[in-house]
């Protein structure tokens, strides 16, 4: 599939592949920002600027976005990370330049008053709703851990006080300095002229502004260790965390350190499926690898009756040490690959799941990887480059977050009841 | 895109659409079979045969099914309906041989002892858990009062009365009555060649047995009428449910009320959005229309405070009042088509989805339809159809019932508290 690129002169950048075959087109605009990006004083404002964009411009009320949207059948969302902002939509190809018009129209909101007060109080409910979902909360509050002090730790919702102390005026200066045009990529993918969508985005979006953007702490982060335990009351399960360094989302190691976590923590067939869901000792154990801007980490968890949490977290401390010291077999890396394969096969065959995929690409490291050079990178993963990630990245050197309603805990480095 | 069919001997239906562009292929077993099929003393069986299908077979254990699905990466599943079960699995390519052998061979389960007990007390679980689920049991109980004793009223999940009175040998009975081939569809779209296709069904599956196999009460059901009320003490919001008729599947009307329903309650921007949720009346209210096998209905639903049921109510009831004399605007139906259309292709972008569609599409009516087909049919739908579809299936003539806290309501039919 044809793969094009162009950068307007005030710094947005566009990406495409187009896909004649395809029957329909999904655009999105990827905001290089996220709570990684926030000052303390600013925690959860990447967030609560998300929702406020669909609050109305100058020329669309919150209603007439949603009306707009509606009328062409588009299916269109956004949601906030630790680094990216992104406003997306899908649609049938002769809408994409209403859909475009109503994405660029909403990337420059009135953020008005009324409706940043309203709208204040719908979020602090999502963190009061956030707060009944112990699974969630347990992450946040991990990472935290792990992270330190590193940005990569903080809140995505960020916390009522924080968000209840800001003001639409932050808000505004965090908008002109994060949504500079040099701080966006556009990408679309599936049936569109390359030409006439150039033409929409530079049409929409050339008087946007420059600025000076970028990133603090790009780098690596190893985790700060420990065991810790979190005693929340009125929680059933108890949750248990395992956070160890990985490589970088631009790395190369990527492809051997997503096979590995696969191997190891996939919900089915995977060692810590058979150590420990298999037998019942408990209700779900995973694990995944995590790639971010400049740092990357590999995240595994479980969740079990308080009463199990010792034997289990043992369990799985064996596994990581297993592995460390043994790797995985031929039959599992054959295994862990027959499945990543499947998946970036089946996630590629929309136009959104390939708009996604290059933009990804793309903002990590700038360059584009088709469909078939991804299967290529998994498919060449060898016990050898299994091992010289293992070499680089121990998976047993782990940060433990133990998360519900257990009080005491043995090994403990730190406790935050 | 080329589409195929053949029948074997012992009367298996195979169906394909075949699309050299995709990269990857789905396949599924369509089991004309699900809980309308089921005898009083059976609640429950087609849905705990699912179960037991996974549970192993002469040639592999429940381990067996799990690891050889896993090694080619397949993602699969199975879901039991009204009318339907339904077994399948998405795959690259080259791994369908294998994926055929496993599923056919799932088919043909040993059922045994052990398995059934064991798995008897997974499903008695499955239906404690489902009770926690409000809006899950307000539907189940809902349909059963509008149906009367129209089976396809009966629960999917049975009680735990009928599933804890099944037997191993019940079971079996059920299973060589309506898992014969002659009533089975076999459907595969995306990356496959058919004719190795037919001949990797015609070797795992011409041993399959032939039975008389049919379905009693395929007649048109409007309902009981009248309004009820389901006292519910521990659940916070009440549901209220509207349900009326709505032509078959096989009906050419099944596009103008399709489109209609989706005018009047899709989740934004329809009727009941605008009288009912973004005023703030109700946390939701939508409307749409089920086809079954024979007979069709179309399902309207709010949630809202117990207290504000009783004027909600009567919004939802003035807005099919509305609805059923002056119909809708060009603009509505302009919009709803266009949401329409989008769905449709976006949802037969992936050959999972179009496996899915033209198994539908040949269960119900034994013809083929191709996205084109699909996409003209709904375009085709004008105001006068949507007046002919209201004439012969008036969208205000209700059941409504209530479930939830609320312990009086005015104008009750019936009452079970």
């Amino acid at each position: 599939m044809p793969f094009h690129t162009h950068k307007l002169p005030n710094g947005l950048q566009l990406i495409g592949e187009t896909s004649p075959s395809a029957r329909s087109a999904a655009v999105g605009f990827f905001v290089r920002t996220g709570s990684r990006d926030e000052t303390p004083a600013e925690s959860g404002v990447s967030h609560f600027l998300e929702h406020m964009m669909f609050k109305g411009t100058p020329r669309r009320t919150a209603f007439d976005v949603n009306l707009d949207f509606d009328r062409i059948g588009a299916s269109y969302n956004a949601y906030t990370s630790e680094e990216n902002t992104v406003y997306y939509a899908a649609l049938l190809p002769e809408y994409l330049p209403r859909g475009i018009d109503i994405l660029a129209d909403i990337l420059r909101p009135s953020l008005r008053d009324e409706d940043f007060t309203t709208e204040k109080n719908v979020i602090l409910e999502e963190i009061d709703m956030y707060e009944d979902q112990p699974g969630s909360v347990a992450w946040d509050r991990a990472r935290r851990i792990y992270y330190g002090t590193h940005p990569l730790g903080n809140s995505v919702l960020g916390t009522k006080e924080s968000v209840g102390a800001l003001t639409r005026d932050q808000m505004h200066a965090y908008f002109s300095r994060r949504y500079a045009a040099n701080n966006i990529v556009v990408s679309a993918a599936g049936n569109y002229d390359w030409n006439t969508f150039v033409r929409l985005i530079t049409d929409a979006c050339s008087g946007w502004n420059t600025d000076t953007v970028g990133r603090e702490n790009r780098t690596e982060w190893p985790g700060t260790g420990g065991r810790h335990l979190l005693t929340r009351e009125k929680v059933q399960q108890e949750y248990v965390m395992f956070m160890g360094g990985g490589p970088p989302a631009h790395s190369k190691m990527r492809y051997a350190a997503d096979t590995l976590a696969l191997a190891v923590g996939d919900d089915s067939g995977s060692r810590l499926y058979w150590a420990l869901v298999d037998p019942g000792h408990a209700d779900s154990a995973d694990c995944s690898y995590v790639e971010n801007d400049g740092s990357g980490a590999v995240y595994a968890s479980l969740s079990c009756e308080p009463e199990h949490t010792e034997e289990n977290t043992a369990k799985v401390l064996e596994v990581f040490a297993g592995v460390q010291t043994g790797g995985i077999t031929e039959a599992e890396l054959h295994q862990a690959k027959s499945k990543i394969l499947s998946r970036v096969v089946r996630g590629s065959e929309k136009p959104m799941g390939r708009m996604q995929a290059i933009a990804a690409a793309w903002s990590y490291t700038g360059e584009y990887r088709d469909v078939d050079t991804e299967l290529a990178n998994f498919e060449a993963v060898t016990l050898a480059d299994v091992r010289a990630y293992l070499d680089a990245y121990p998976i047993d050197r782990t940060t433990v977050v133990a998360f519900g309603p257990l009080k005491e805990m043995t090994g403990l480095e730190g406790k935050v009841v």
